[in-house]
């Protein structure tokens, strides 16, 4: 047997005792690795050719200027960095069997004896998703936040158990903390979530502001007193640059505002003679809390499902922050023991997400939750691009059990966390800032919020829209540019337990199996004779109805014979081009199918000698 | 060599040269396969279960009332059948690598017999797609539509050179046709596209009117006068049911327009100084027509680029519905004749689709239209779902290469083809039926609309909910009911040039792969020893990055050896269970896999006794 006929180019191995990659230990870890499992970058993805920041105020958005998500900004001044947020991306349809995408943190990393401080504005997963894989990584910094957000971290961690502890330092919003050679403070903002911040950094060039996300609390475009006296301490403060939102910044005008969002899902549930279902983002907490507590004040019970929600609510109802008596909460279990009109359900799902408790009794798979006829059922969340299937989904298996749907899109019973165009002029206006960086958000909704501050009097040269990696500089002279090294950026991703900038070659393989399948050729060959032992193999997935393609499969089978034949018959192994043979294989199987089916499938051929 | 291990249980094929399912030449068509390439349905798909419709007048949604897309309705009274629409919907995500998905047309192709024509409401692919595909399986009955419809079709049957010519016969909308036993009448109404028609099919118990897609052109709720005239057709008619368009039902009052979209791109053409570039739908003719003409009325030139805009502009040109004078019309070779506040470019891509002119010319790989600064792009067009991020990217791009955006969420420049709520009401109150069955949307858009009906006066029993597939009877005693049995409703998929309703297996199996790869193992046992003549064979993709899985493959080639060994020591190859050999092995190594990296490749053993 000759065993040099055996390796396809690429896919498969020899044996390689000699190098192993890893320690066995740290490649085979838990379910959710440990960070200390991410491969090894490419040597050349290195730092090394970025200047020193020397002098100036060096701000690297490292994540979230590319996408709505895995936001992380490095801000550098002299000896010290400090990183705002390190959040995660869900995955998409264009990075099949990917869990997360995580902010690139090589600059970080190579410069980890400089980083303060981590701090992070509120507890939502594109804000504290990356931090189990990424706190490692940069040595474990101490983590600065407000206590909700501290507490859902910690919440978190404990699904990482092989990981240290985190050294998290509850802030509060007027607090001021010395951190390296800098004073760091803190403000409120408005989003979804109690507890959300922006962040002050001072220097002497001027301060650094960081909203992180926000909108506001207003009457008709009057900001609330509370926003009005805490974005009073801009009054007089020299602003060097703001970072600050830009997901919704496309959209005209002011955003709902959430106490009308509340008011509507009051009367609703108020008027409801049915069971209320109210389907939500777990991280929607303001709501979910003030929901409970208008059930509560109906005399109504809430039944809370889902296992994000559950541990939301819990860490809410432990820090003191849900004001009801008790039994107001109650199990699903004892749901029968209550007239429908007299329950409130808060429960995940309302995206469609396949395993949410909405979707699950929508699909009659919940154990407790049964839709039925006279169920109201309030989907108080917009619709996440890429998930408009799964809400269409969930609806219509809904209302096919007789239940009423009230949605977004015909009730104000939603509202988003970021604010529009004119509520984010309201805070450029109020803070004032002589740079600014739009951040949160796609290029094109950078671009828009970019020319908002223009349009508020800020100069062109003072706005900078960033790539993730881009290095802004600003000047002791008072000039800001985007320098033309970059900190690296390629997309980290969570794959299973793997963590790795470096699975581009396989993802784009599961694109190619998703659409055409694949095709593997398993051909036998007499090293005497140099003929097939028999007829090839053929193992096919994803290609096409087996069953009814006989016909086909018998022609491919000629076609591969042929093929190999007529190289293995003319020649001694030892003089046959394996690689060549199994290329021209490859091609003329691929034509082949290509021509017959209109079909690329992944072709695979094993050539074996014997 | 034993064969009989070589063959995993699904997905590999023994040689069969005694059962050719299909003939040699049908089975291998052209890139689009003949319909008479449709693989035969399982025996038990077959409608003889059905009992026949008597005296009722039988109405079957086979399409188009699950989704948005496929649209097709059979109306059947006594000896006569007539289908209306065959239209296809475009691939998802649900249904990776599939093309299209089509009508189940079994209904029909048993009663072929009865078919007395194809009537077709306008020409858009969700109402004429599965023409080609469908055509030759209900015996090519005649088919009858308006002019620019017909043209449309024969232009598009023309990709489909093998198959049988079709019998098209152009009707207008004020002509009388009799077919078979019935008596049928047009009505034209106001969709995106001209030449669009309702149907109205004369019966001893009432009409039957099929809408097809429409809105109003109205002015704040006024409908035009034209629609005035047109639907006074209906005044005195006894309307024994109505079926129509629940696409946007779920939206409030009236949609905008098309004359104020008209206006509103009228205004930005005027006041361009850069080029303008409009990216809409090739299927939005009745906007692409009248953008010309305010062209030229500018004294602009009209550049159209790609290929489906090309095609429908050409027969638009070639049926003198384009009044503009010669020189309007330039190529793109000619732009650089003209400065840029001349140039209208009519471009396809407005939804990030990766080969629409548009985004070529975004990820510059355009060969001759080019992004520049000044560029004023309008996307004229809503984003249809799950294109979110392809136009997501195409803004990206197009931004950062300097051109203004200008699109529906921020201006009035594109509106639905589909009535609101309000302007269904109108087209309601003006048919007066006596039944009502909602079609074209998902199950919970036909709801709204079926609620709508029930709001505007008719009695629940009156309106029908269908599935694809569901058969509704009216009775001459004037019931209705659903009745129990259905028409065959299985999606059937264009996949390649396979056509069939049986590809649940291999889109399963493509999803599987999507999220985890492929893992496939070769093991040659020595038939003599029973042990492995070498180390196992892996080949993967799609799983993980493999130079850096070294070790886990290691581990997986020793455990395989030793699951295999373990049986194969021990007994002569005879008594070998191999089925069960590659389950353990399969189990075995999936399980290791799992645990080792949190993902689930489709394991595929391969075993060889030598």
């Amino acid at each position: 047997m000759s065993t040099s006929h055996k390796y396809p180019k690429r896919g498969s191995f020899k044996p390689s005792h000699n190098r192993p990659v890893l320690n066995k230990n740290k490649q085979f870890g838990e379910r959710f690795s440990s960070p200390s499992n991410v491969p090894m970058r490419e040597k050349d993805r290195v730092t090394s050719h970025i200047p020193e920041s020397g002098e100036t105020v060096r701000i690297i958005p490292l994540g979230g200027v590319e996408e709505v998500g895995r936001n992380m900004t490095a801000i550098e001044y002299k000896n010290d960095i400090f990183v705002i947020d390190a959040g995660f991306s869900f995955k998409d349809e264009s990075a099949p069997g990917v869990d997360y995408i995580l902010p690139n943190t090589k600059y970080l990393e190579e410069r980890k004896h400089k980083i303060r401080a981590v701090l992070i504005t509120h507890g939502h997963l594109d804000h504290i998703g990356a931090l189990p894989y990424v706190m490692p990584l940069i040595g474990n910094p101490p983590i600065y936040t407000r206590l909700l957000t501290a507490v859902m971290i910690k919440k978190r961690q404990e699904e990482f158990p092989q990981l240290p502890p985190l050294d998290i330092r509850v802030v509060e919003k007027n607090q001021t903390v010395s951190l390296g050679e800098r004073t760091i403070n803190f403000f409120s903002v408005t989003h979804t979530i109690p507890d959300a911040m922006g962040i002050i950094i001072q220097t002497p060039l001027g301060n650094i502001v960081h909203t992180g996300d926000l909108k506001l609390e207003h009457n008709d475009g009057v900001a609330s007193p509370g926003e009005e006296r805490e974005f009073g301490i801009f009054k007089d403060m020299d602003v060097l640059c703001l970072l600050s939102d830009s997901t919704n910044v496309e959209k005209p005008g002011f955003s709902i505002p959430e106490h009308l969002v509340i008011k509507n899902i009051g009367d609703i549930v108020a008027n409801t003679k049915g069971r209320l279902i109210l389907g939500a983002f777990s991280s929607q907490l303001e709501r979910l809390v003030k929901v409970i507590e208008i059930a509560a004040s109906l005399n109504k019970k809430v039944v809370v499902e889902g296992r994000s929600m559950k541990t939301n609510i819990d860490i809410i109802e432990q820090l003191g922050m849900l004001n009801v008596g008790r039994g107001v909460m109650i199990s699903t279990e004892e749901m029968g023991n209550y007239p429908p009109d007299r329950l409130v359900i808060l429960a995940t799902g309302a995206q469609g997400d396949e395993y949410g408790a909405l979707m699950r009794a929508a699909n009659k798979t919940h154990r407790n939750l049964k839709i039925v006829k006279g169920d109201v059922i309030i989907l108080s969340s917009s619709i996440i691009p890429g998930n408009e299937r799964g809400v269409q989904k969930l609806k219509d298996l809904l209302s096919k059990q007789g239940a009423k749907i009230i949605h977004y899109q015909t009730s104000d019973v939603h509202s988003s966390g970021h604010a529009n165009r004119d509520e984010m002029a309201w805070f450029h206006r109020k803070i004032h800032p002589r740079f600014f960086i739009p951040i949160h958000g796609y290029h094109y909704m950078l671009t828009v919020h970019g020319e908002l501050a223009q349009s508020l009097g800020l100069p062109k040269e003072n706005v900078f829209i960033p790539d993730n990696g881009s290095i802004i500089e600003i000047h002791p002279n008072g000039t800001g540019t985007i320098i033309k090294e970059k900190a690296p950026g390629a997309k980290v991703t969570v794959d299973g337990t793997s963590v790795s900038d470096i699975q581009e070659v396989v993802i784009k393989d599961r694109q190619a199996l998703a659409e055409d399948g694949m095709f593997v050729i398993v051909a036998v060959v007499d090293s005497k004779t140099g003929l097939l032992k028999k007829s090839p193999d053929i193992i096919s997935r994803g290609f096409v109805y087996l069953k009814e393609s006989q016909e086909l499969l018998r022609f491919a089978r000629t076609i591969i014979k042929k093929t190999i034949e007529e190289v293995t018959t003319k020649k001694a192994a030892h003089q046959i081009d394996v690689d060549h043979l199994k290329q021209t294989v490859t091609d003329t199987i691929g034509r082949f199918l290509l021509q017959k089916t209109a079909k690329r499938p992944v072709v695979i051929p094993v050539i074996l000698s014997v």
